[in-house]
């Protein structure tokens, strides 16, 4: 049905990008936690509108109101549902488009597949106000990793053609585009102003890398981790492609270059490199996970297009108005560690008290 | 779980490498259907060893014995369950591997997931064998999809640094090695035969592109195409990465590059380019459907290389003895038309019956 | 998990007693339904206390607010998330029972379920009130069973040791407590005031059926209408036992009693007798669905019992305040509509389009 | 889908009466868990026919290939599929029935369902036959269950008016009908030879008691005890009704009479009587949890029936030939333990270690 994912923590996103409110509920959370409101909110913030250059002007506070599953700010074994308001709705600015999808959006797919009941308003259900109820359970699902000695961080790798230099570290780098190399960080910068600019948008990758997984999580076949991430992964708009590790490079190497090999250390048996991304046979070896999302470039854009309108299957030009962002990836970087957050939080829930 | 997937028709894949059999179950498929049971023997003939050049000699005849869910060759409304019995299992090969884990393999993680009880013989639930009934699956799948107008071809997109020319069209590729081009054929076959005679393996690419789907096909969020079907493949072993569409290239490009205009083509609405691989927000908006998957090399290589006793700690020189591909990218070919058809004829059950 | 149940639509369930506000949301219903939310509320106002005699005097105004998932009244595909604010909230009755649970309640499981953490203010998670949600779920799925052709009714079988007369018809029975006798409802309004007035509480059985449903739905062995409706229906508190068609009886009977005859009724396959309730092999024949249900007296009486201080372990009088019925029985009705509207509906959406 | 169960232990039923086989699948039991294979022949031996009075004379060793999951005897965390040739199948027997559908089977219902394409052959995937792979699957569960602390026992309440004397203990009752009571058992056995002789059948209820249960088990809502073991047990043929605790007859209770006082005892907190049979707010109090269900007669019986020819509309008249259970009820006692054994591991195996 699409719109929850999870097999032992389930979560379940709602909302349109113009309904009353946006929101998400996740069951299986352990009673007895206790939930920093503010640091969610801080999360949060990072996947706000107006932090970088070149995102959309649209000023919504982001603050979750949590309904159920509390008392106080303590987990009480009840599902967690919170919302947040759509206060800054401007429905009006997207009345034009209703008969012309905008390209490379899910516009015309959800014309098709509501046979036109869709919520046409910002994207409705597909609108990237979405990820914000997914950072509201990765927000929570970071909490509770951190306690059990987990970190997930992220950086950008990459925008349009500018990579960032240097290694991810088991500390997040930090900026308005948080990178290890501040220079890239400054060269990313120029490039989304100058999309900004010409009414374009660019697109980037994402890398993501938690430390302090015990090895053995995750399940043979479908049950991999790979397939685990993916399948909340791509649930934030605009992603396009995914890899473990070495990913794409490993199908250019051979298994001798490729094999990461076993080694003592400190009397623990770790990998002397880490080419599988932490993962092996679909389970955690114990080495940092690592994987990458290919991003595309917002497809919203005021630079002119060619679209149909569906009614009448004319061809007509579009500039696409509104409030958008020249570059998504910065504001993708919270979703991805919240996508990954909640992904592996869900798989260590997955271990089971012995009886 | 892990070992089955899907939503609206259920696959579970069951058995190790050398235990008494390997086999599947689908739920879901109606009753009614005629299965064509050699066109599957055909199918899963593609996947068999020895048929490309540096695929291990290991010799099954991968008849599948249809236990349920028939009667004569129509599908009967009950699961479908096949098994293949490991007839030519010699688990002797692999004793002295076990308790030094294999570089690029699940033994380690399997020993630390299922604290020492895990099968160690040949790989054991994590085994490329397993393959076998996710082809079976996938074999049915097909030829329900082909009823449904719905085809799926794939060729080898690069082995190593060697790539296919030209553009994977609606037809099958042929050949051992499944290229559109006959010469970039003979480059792969080159390589992997350099490979064998090193002891060594090498990676690839395959494309996978799927057309005659109806648009509206899919789920938001977390049911779209790209959740599903990466939550197939990658039970793929050696699968490490995945991208639609234009995929990884697409975070290289800018808005007006990569957003697909909308044309009209004989009355119907259509993209004039297909850098979303099809699918928008998830949804099919009935373009082909292309994906690609990084496969990493066999970790089994004769080569000499690194690894640890589990048991002792000691830090012991590891050749992999017993047969083996020296690529398995061929023979995965099979395996990702299987996935894919497995996920996409999931999404078409998913259409509800108007009531 | 517990709080969703569903497996072609998905009903989640979220909130406490007391908590910001109960709630529900509904995955997998069609886009392009209107829906009458006077209805619903008029259908959830059948189940708010102070309506029959009785019953608590708790006065919540349960008008559903509808957060997502429509564009005005239609659904546009996206799920329907609708909540109703806790307002008349007063944690303070229940303070005094913190550390003593109530007998015949939840008290006593969630307490060690969630090691001390629980939700103890007027039963939390598990608390009736999270029927509310349960009902408008149930309204929206019995509004589009109506367009189906499908009716629900329900009637008080029994109060205590006084049963109803006559047999439940296809229209539903009206009064306090919907009963075909007016006599019977009358004896039975008499058995609650006497319980009320000794501070005590009584339980009843009541009826459920369907008329309209096509033969044919349901899914074997564990999928069957009896699985599914009783999934659902022990999600009501107090259920504590259930039955289809001559249920219990049958176990009386001998196969030529009990068998329903199959004859031809206007061209169409019927059976003679109903001792089925409606269902063949878990499969509908297409004759009305009947099922009962026993739901016990409510725990919560002013009448002195026996517990256990879970801190102390000493044993301590325990007399309920605070806000209860007598009887829940009559406001149970519309709950057990609600659950096998739902259910039904789940079964309906179950039928796939053919491809 | 209906043919498998299980929220952390997923159990698939597959097999027709007469196909091939007919055989389970049980995914997420851990590794390392011996199981004791004779054991679990005995435990299929006590639903086999031919073992108490008026049973078919149908004869099936019924003795389980285990074709994956083990390492010898030991559990290797992989999925653990058996399977039971079907060697004494008899086809012809049912070849008269074909258009005839029997009153009380799933033949008419099946037929409608599957559009004609269903196996007609001895109920197909509704045969009672299919109890043999949920009693495999129970026998494993049990004998974890055993390890655990925790007992299943049941005994024949009833067959027919003839109701066993005496409470059910922890002690499971012996004989070919498990009764408490021998006389009981006795009156049950002429009830059944003059069902058997009358070419007749009688039905009755079976009681289940689990003992060793830790308090705390289950999920609220939908996910309660009840729910879960409803959900179950209903994929028996012929259960027409369940009950927990007091069940129907705490309907007719009041809430003093009801309630279940907590008292202390060794230092525990337990409760004085057990109307609730175990289940507090469906999570297990730690008492003994018991159930009932109703179990119909046969519905094959040799006795004349009316009947409809499917294909011509005609009323005919039918006696059901081949070989028939006078009496399933005592064979129906271990499948009603292994749903139960079934529906307790599953909760079981939702206690999450914690992170």
């Amino acid at each position: 049905m699409g719109s929850s994912t999870g097999e032992n923590v389930r979560l379940t996103v709602f909302g349109q990008s113009h309904s009353a409110a946006v929101g998400m509920t996740l069951e299986g959370i352990p009673a007895g936690e206790k939930i920093d409101f503010e640091e969610i909110k801080r999360f949060l913030s990072r996947r706000a509108p107006g932090r970088s250059v070149g995102s959309t002007a649209r000023k919504e506070p982001d603050v979750p109101e949590f309904l159920s599953g509390f008392v106080g700010d303590v987990t009480c074994g009840a599902p967690i549902t919170a919302i947040i308001r759509n206060t800054d709705a401007r429905p009006a600015d997207y009345a034009a488009l209703s008969d012309v999808p905008r390209p490379g959006h899910a516009d015309f797919t959800a014309h098709i597949k509501y046979g036109g009941a869709e919520d046409r308003s910002g994207g409705g259900h597909f609108s990237g106000r979405l990820t914000a109820p997914l950072c509201i359970a990765g927000g929570i699902c970071l909490q509770l990793l951190k306690k059990a000695g987990v970190t997930v961080v992220s950086r950008v790798l990459s925008i349009g053609n500018v990579s960032d230099e240097g290694e991810l570290g088991q500390n997040a780098p930090e900026g308005d585009i948080p990178t290890v190399s501040a220079e890239s960080r400054l060269g990313m910068r120029r490039l989304i102003e100058k999309a900004a600019s010409e009414g374009n948008s660019v697109g980037g990758v994402i890398e993501c890398r938690a430390d302090g997984l015990p090895a053995g999580l995750g399940d043979p076949i479908f049950g991999g981790v790979e397939n685990r991430i993916s399948a909340v992964v791509f649930g934030i708009p605009a992603v396009k492609g995914i890899e473990f590790g070495a990913g794409f490079a490993s199908a250019k190497m051979t298994g001798l270059e490729n094999n990461d090999a076993f080694v003592t250390e400190n009397g623990r048996t770790v990998t002397a490199t880490n080419n599988c991304g932490g993962i092996l046979g679909g389970i955690t070896d114990g080495m940092p996970l690592v994987f990458r999302i290919a991003v595309k470039p917002t497809p919203s854009i005021a630079a002119e297009q060619k679209s149909v309108n569906i009614r009448t299957g004319e061809e007509v030009a579009l500039s696409v108005g509104g409030r958008h962002d020249a570059c998504i990836v910065p504001r993708a970087v919270p979703c991805a560690e919240a996508a990954a957050a909640f992904a592996i939080y869900d798989m260590l829930q997955g271990r089971k008290k012995e009886i």
